[in-house]
């Protein structure tokens, strides 16, 4: 056994409440390195009443195995250890390290423990996350609903953009277009921010309280709002925290005031007089219009919190989306979740954290992270075809392991967004590939979440390329990729295994193969990725089941003996429904 | 190279802030795998000026090499790799994982990072702890100062307690022993609790505003802490908050008036009317006199916070040792925590959790806990003889590489408490195996506590046995040992290597062997478990020093070639200290 290779870290993503009564326990092993793997758990309090269950391999990935034992319990307060097999060797895993005998005598100084659920520490998500369908507006480029409010000098609405072009795009645009959305089938929309700002994309606010006048003003948000919900589907505003305008009020103060400015603590500046190049004040990169803000400092704290609290209860949204949200202090997070907690506990928080973001993910903090290492690995098999199936499933497992599972159940999962050129610019025009990458997004686990217009096969480089106007002309539409999408969302809004199933990854040389499973449902995903047809031939157990669908294709049959073995074409996705009719 | 072997975790003891400006990197290989680590970092928005830095070899446990860099860094918004060279092998180690070669253009998919120092993130500890010297009092039995106060019906204060026995021991005890402490050389007192409580532990509240009626009152309390202060001492109180007595008003209230109380909700009670036997409400351990108490309710939490805010403001205490600490909501340590420092930030939260604690560690819970993982390895090595000392500097190692820097600095390190058995019984009376155990405790890093009458030569088993009176006829003094732990002491509060020295590990087969270097000081802390005779050679950088001294016994002399061989007598501990005179 490798024993270097085995892992286990108490109260992390390896050991978590999933609910009150119910402890997630995993381990991790070298890969095919062991060939069983036991839990042995008990109360600590009434240790000699220990049980032992054989811990079932989850997941894979290139170098390790993961096994997971959910554990039931009335009583939380759990000691556990490990008891590995390989062959005749047996071997004792516990927080002490690995022993050939457990002494149950001192079984308390040797066995990891979670010491107790304590309720309000379970890391609840909002119950509706996993049949949550997003679709991401720049709401400058979306639609210009009403052009009294337009800015002056617009862009043409079709011409390319530039980083400073303004284009008319507004909240009224978006109510005139729901319509489109609720017939696309989305849930679900998250909005880049709406906030006073004089840029176009409104990632340097001036004013949180106010809606930005090319926008439009209160009464279209809250119609917008109202409207959203009449049609079932859900708004989650950008709250951009992290730094402000160089026009922000009280950032201009502390310019004409200096450390006499009642709002001089509210940023960190060095100096006074105020110098803008080079910045003599923390910033966002190294952008002088975006002045850092100072979340630890209890009055700006109030301010933005009261913000957070006027949106969140007057109009009633449905959660936030934070932007920079990793370069902000713990402390302003978690009080952060818990004023929007308290107004809506069905509120979802989604942080934008491009790396590694368990430790915003423990429940204190997000529900969520803007999945963008799916984004790379999507990028990297589907868009790029730099990796086989089975390292795009091996890469898959391990962000999938990384989390606890409400976790990956919340994981806004995206193929591209506006700060990511457009996947299908990254596919280099070839629309199967992009229909690949979306077939796959639509099964995983997570929130889907389809940046506007992918849908109808915009395309563009990083910023501003992706942020072109959408293309209201539908003779300028992929009708082929939309009704994809459609059927894509329409699919996974039917399917329970899509939203609530287990997860398998079964990849062979020539095919990602993923299997959902619900109840006595199971859907295989099987997308071949390759010039040529592939063969899936679907396990014998498959004969439980009396009924098979191709759901994209809406085909259906019986399995009879000796005809498990399915073709898929070149760059095709199959979703394989078998259930009992 | 064993690649499965190879850790980092961001936002972990792997990775943190020492200081606003001070970022600890730690990467853990396998044992002797690997010839050099190196790493690799960068500010994440100005990558092309990254920097190169080899990384040191701090730590070997049984498995594992531990590596550790310090970036010093203006601007906190950090990437970093690692570069692992073994022979000819050259590999990098990532986020996304291993790889020949990094590719700079995609740095920041790739890297690691550290996103942002914020300030209130960082973890700071009291600016004192690495020079308290603690003593922990079990206050029923140090001294009864004052008979007038003392519970009915005591039991003799030489006579071996039961768990229910009664001795007299009180504040004014505390008070009048206050000079024997001094002289020791204490500068911290840790007294369990000394709120009202009908048992003699008092580990079972009644009102958690008053002191108990036969330790004392208010202001008896206010005099021992302002003589205290006086004498350079501090005094850390005891907070039971996991639970109460059954006698508690607000438990009584529930019990009598079931969900009319108004406190119904401040316990886990599952039915009325309550019942004791077996109880149907949740309690620690399945102790019904115990009930447990529900930390999340807000009205209890700010009952039991303002509890927290009178002792600590009104009585200018110095810190708190907090019951059961891992079975209460991380929520509530938190606002704990926030309370606490807002009061006094150089007050310290020492939490009582006996297993892996980094969860409650991380700058925003406890500052440190009672290092029972310490406790243990000294009495299988010092006490019961069972491990090897490059054993029990393994697991040493182990402890240290868990937590952050600046928390083994605040640890507090004990041989033996009121829940342990006495070190010297666990000894089987082996007074030299004591003295051996408290000559590393005060050479290691972390607060040395010591634990009432263990410095005189106290034994006794588990409760009730660890907890007799205080003998205080000198007559029955091990003086030896007193004076040991008196020079001990008096070393431990001189030496600023052994307060703030950097430590490392030296063992060898007969003898352990820990440095501690600070400045241009080093000392050498050699430990004989052994029964025969063992010899150290210093390193020939010792010629480097021309001042030479045994601390312990005051020997001091001049290294000239050949005399790098130091010899220590079975059982004996040296300390060796290095100095440019």
């Amino acid at each position: 056994m490798n024993l270097q290779a085995i892992c286990h870290i108490p109260k992390s993503n390896y050991a978590y409440p999933y609910k009150e009564n119910e402890l997630h326990i995993r381990l991790r092993t070298a890969k095919d390195d062991v060939d069983q793997v036991e839990i042995i758990h008990g109360i600590k309090y009434d240790w000699k009443n220990n049980e032992r269950h054989v811990m079932k391999k989850i997941l894979t990935d290139e170098f390790y195995d993961y096994y997971q034992y959910n554990i039931i319990c009335e009583d939380s307060r759990i000691g556990y250890y490990f008891g590995l097999t390989k062959g005749e060797k047996k071997l004792y895993y516990t927080e002490l390290g690995f022993a050939d005998k457990f002494n149950d005598d001192f079984a308390y100084c040797y066995f990891f423990q979670y010491p107790y659920i304590n309720k309000v520490d379970v890391h609840k998500e909002p119950s509706w996350v996993q049949e949550a369908i997003f679709y991401q507006i720049f709401v400058e480029r979306f639609f210009n609903g009403d052009v009294k409010n337009s800015p002056p000098d617009l862009t043409p609405w079709d011409a390319d953009p530039d980083p400073k072009s303004f284009y008319g795009g507004d909240l009224k645009g978006i109510i005139d277009k729901l319509d489109y959305l609720k017939d696309l089938g989305i849930n679900g929309i998250y909005l880049t921010p709406i906030f006073q700002s004089p840029s176009n994309h409104k990632y340097d606010t001036v004013n949180y309280f106010e809606i930005d006048n090319y926008f439009g003003d209160k009464e279209v948000f809250g119609e917008l709002v109202q409207r959203a919900h009449d049609r079932g589907i859900r708004i989650v505003l950008d709250a951009v925290f992290n730094h402000c305008s160089n026009l922000f009020e009280p950032f201009l103060d502390a310019v004409e005031k200096g450390r006499e400015s009642k709002y001089w603590e509210w940023f960190f500046i060095e100096d006074y007089p105020v110098k803008m190049d080079p910045p003599n004040y923390k910033t966002f990169g190294h952008v002088a219009y975006m002045p850092k803000l100072n979340t630890a400092n209890p009055e700006l704290k109030e301010y933005l919190l009261s913000a957070i609290r006027y949106w969140t209860t007057e109009y009633n949204i449905d959660g936030w989306r934070l932007d920079v949200s990793d370069e902000i202090d713990h402390l302003f997070w978690r009080d952060f979740r818990r004023v929007v907690k308290e107004i809506n506990e069905e509120a979802v928080i989604i942080g934008e954290n491009w790396h590694n973001a368990l430790p915003w993910l423990m429940g204190d903090q997000f529900d969520s992270v803007m999945n963008y290492q799916v984004t790379k690995l999507s990028q990297d098999f589907f868009a790029r075809s730099e990796i086989s199936a089975r390292s795009f499933e091996k890469g898959l497992s391990s962000l999938l392991i990384r989390y606890p599972d409400q976790v990956n159940e919340a994981m806004l999962n995206l193929l591209d967004s506006h700060d990511t050129e457009r996947f299908l610019y990254t596919c280099q025009g070839r629309k199967e590939k992009l229909k690949n990458a979306a077939a796959f997004l639509f099964g995983y686990i997570g929130m889907p979440c389809t940046y506007y217009g992918t849908e109808i096969g915009m395309t563009g480089n990083y910023d501003p390329g992706c942020r072109k106007g959408f293309d209201w002309n539908q003779e300028h539409w992929d009708m082929e990729l939309y009704q994809y999408y459609k059927k894509l969302i329409s699919i996974r809004k039917k399917e329970k295994a899509l939203q609530y199933g287990d997860i398998t990854f079964l990849s062979t040389d020539s095919l990602f193969v993923m299997k959902r499973e619900y109840n006595k449902e199971c859907i295989y995903i099987l997308i071949n990725q390759r010039e040529d047809v592939a063969d899936y031939n679907l396990p014998k157990s498959s004969f439980e089941y009396n009924y098979v669908k191709e759901l994209l294709s809406e085909s259906e049959w019986k399995l009879e003996q000796g005809t498990l073995r399915i073709q898929i074409p070149a760059f095709t996705a199959f979703y394989i429904k078998l259930a009992e009719k």
